[in-house]
């Protein structure tokens, strides 16, 4: 990461949404960063700002850097790999065993440097990560990720309950000291990195562990982030163990860990969300994280994502790797857009595909406003920014930067990243 | 290409179907080619061949060149654009306007020239390509597509009717008449490439033009490509242009261009076959191309691939290029396996989901019988091979090149694709 100077710009074509049905796209354009913020996006650079260092990439295209607000770090390892089975199966016989090989440190060092050089090469800038139960593993991993200068939440995960002799917590006392170690461990240490609270969900936690986070949550001013009615099995599961709930999110909110002003929440999939909890995530201002790769490879269904757009929820999309394959943010944002087509088309007809707009905005500045204001180069956001060069892309005839824009989104070739910025720094 | 010694041998980790359920997997062997055709895979090199010339590609994968069954080459130059359509409107708005600018010769080398070279560096060694109405064109199309070295079949398109001022033959007897001169200026002139017939799709041929190229089939012994049941709008259009029809299959049976002995067809998508149609197509020997991409794309829907396969009808993949966005056929095997998933989960649970071996046999075999014994390493198969080295995507664990394979599907990155045979001749 370099130190850069505290204003600049960057020239080229630039595209950005000012709001979910809009994406401003202008062919030739100076981008201002001040203090590590968005000035503005100007088609001459203003006489204010004549003489401050100019990047001029043109013709790359710039866009705002992308929130990943769901993945786990530790499956990196298998991306792309075990695709063929459901939810509940695929814990158990993969991700399971695979995650309980971060118990070594040297096993975790070693896929964790991975993970961290490939997604600090993607169209990632923020991100919020599951880590594993692992105190040692997870520290590394932040250690790691601060290195990379994208801004992330990553958290230990809790699991007291339904893992396996291998991938477990003995008890809630142990889970709650451990996170409280590794919260004491990590304090002020990143620049970076923030913990976040992560009860990996409903069935891997028992209600003496989730009254102990609640506990830890508002002990530490945490936010938190877990896994919502994503598989019918799992719903089913779900109102087995928590007889008293008269839907998923409820198990949640039984405790104090769903949303609220104090209490930031990132609820990962919403596949089957019955109106009632809909409802409950509005009023708590849950974010949702739409992971619609995974919701396919997994064969969850896919989430009403326009539904959530349309009613003012806050949403954004996650790759969840590795119930997701690709890393790339690019491919979620089209990935989004495909699903919700085979939605209208296969399930409901009201709710009509998502549009480019939408999914970026989704990618962008709806999973962004997790982190403040991101994810747009509107005035005083963050600047967060990609340079895509797309020149590899050859094509015959005069193409438009929204049209450019659309084609890196479909193609999703993470090798067209050739700079990145992070709240003003480069980090290449 | 480079004319190699007629028996030579890869060594490297090799996989490939030897029926639709499964696939041979061998950490390190020898592929031996003779004469343009595989003489097998083994362990260790067999005494009668020691001395040949030996590639060694390990740790590599070899695996089977690709079929892409069904792809449009001017619709390349605006692949991954234009996304927010479905199929009738997408015809009308983007595709007729776009294929009109090939009757400028200039235009067509420049765009023909990229789709060329993109998709000799794919992973597709054999295809079925649409061109467009213009004869010039598409002899254009043949001449650089004949130097890939790829083998094709390439079609003059076919439409008098329902297409745009810009876009359409002026009369069955023109378009017959360019047909006919089409075949003579490139009989006897390619190695590579064969002509198709190519009647659009029954929205787009009159009657009298059915007639004419029914007989131009049979005089020149031609094979036939054309679209079938992608989008219910497309089936009630046909059934009002043709009401003495039963279903859409029959439109085209009705001239003798629906399969048979001596009439070798391509349909793609098949997405709303009715019962009468599948079973007219499995007496006809109808190849599908299933374009899982592009009916997700124009929300067309999900084609019942799986009844297709058990029932043993003809099935292959295609990209669809530019319905679907990526001319990667690594990534339609991952599409076909994915929206079977979302099909069984939302649509009828009783055709259960693509598993890797049989849509990655639909890439390899099922699309190259049309080609003859192509699509296998099994003795006797032509000898079209990829070597994929995914030495950039790291691990941390040892992986098997079943793995290995399942992960380079999903990621479907053809950077990595770094070497390529077709009947034992070297591409790169």
């Amino acid at each position: 990461m370099t130190q850069n100077p505290t204003t600049f710009a960057l020239k080229g074509a630039v595209c950005f949404s000012t709001d979910s049905r809009h994406l401003t796209c202008l062919e030739d354009a100076y981008l201002v960063c001040q203090d590590g913020r968005s000035v503005g996006v100007f088609p001459k650079l203003p006489e204010y700002f004549s003489g401050i260092p100019v990047r001029n990439v043109s013709p790359c295209l710039i866009i705002p850097g992308m929130t990943d607000l769901h993945l786990h770090a530790p499956q990196y390892a298998f991306h792309g790999m075990y695709m063929d089975l459901e939810l509940l199966d695929w814990l158990n016989t993969v991700t399971f065993p695979e995650e309980s090989r971060y118990s070594d440190p040297d096993y975790a060092a070693k896929a964790y440097t991975i993970f961290a050089d490939d997604i600090k090469k993607s169209a990632t800038t923020r991100a919020s990560v599951f880590g594993t139960l692992h105190v040692e593993a997870t520290e590394l991993l932040m250690d790691l990720m601060e290195k990379t200068g994208l801004r992330t939440f990553i958290g230990k995960v809790n699991m007291d309950r339904n893992g396996s002799a291998a991938l477990q917590e003995k008890s809630a006392v142990v889970s709650v000291r451990d996170t409280v170690r590794w919260l004491t461990d990590t304090a002020g240490k990143y620049e970076n990195v923030k913990p976040i609270l992560t009860p990996r969900f409903t069935p891997s936690c028992t209600d003496e562990l989730m009254t102990g986070l609640a506990e830890i949550q508002r002990t530490y001013c945490l936010p938190v982030q877990s896994h919502l009615s994503e598989n019918r099995s799992e719903i089913a599961w779900v109102k087995e163990l928590c007889p008293g709930t008269s839907f998923y999110g409820e198990a949640y909110d039984q405790f104090g860990l769903f949303g609220g002003e104090n209490c930031p929440t990132i609820m990962a999939h919403c596949v089957y969300s019955s109106d009632a909890e809909i409802s409950l995530m509005k009023k708590r201002g849950i974010f949702i994280a739409h992971c619609p790769q995974s919701n396919t490879n997994l064969s969850s269904g896919i989430a009403p994502a326009r539904r959530y757009l349309d009613e003012g929820l806050h949403i954004g999309l996650g790759t969840d790797i590795a119930g997701g394959h690709s890393l790339s943010m690019l491919r979620a944002v089209a990935d989004a857009i495909q699903v919700s087509k085979l939605r209208w088309r296969l399930v409901d007809d009201t709710l009509k595909p998502l549009s480019l707009e939408e999914a970026f905005y989704m990618a962008t500045m709806g999973g962004g406003a997790f982190f403040g204001k991101v994810g747009s180069f509107l005035e005083g956001y963050e600047f967060d920014a990609l340079i895509l060069d797309d020149s590899s892309l050859r094509h015959p005839q005069h193409l438009s930067a929204r049209e450019r824009l659309e084609r890196l989104v479909y193609l999703s070739d993470d090798h067209c990243i050739t700079g990145k910025y992070v709240s003003g720094n480069k980090i290449f």
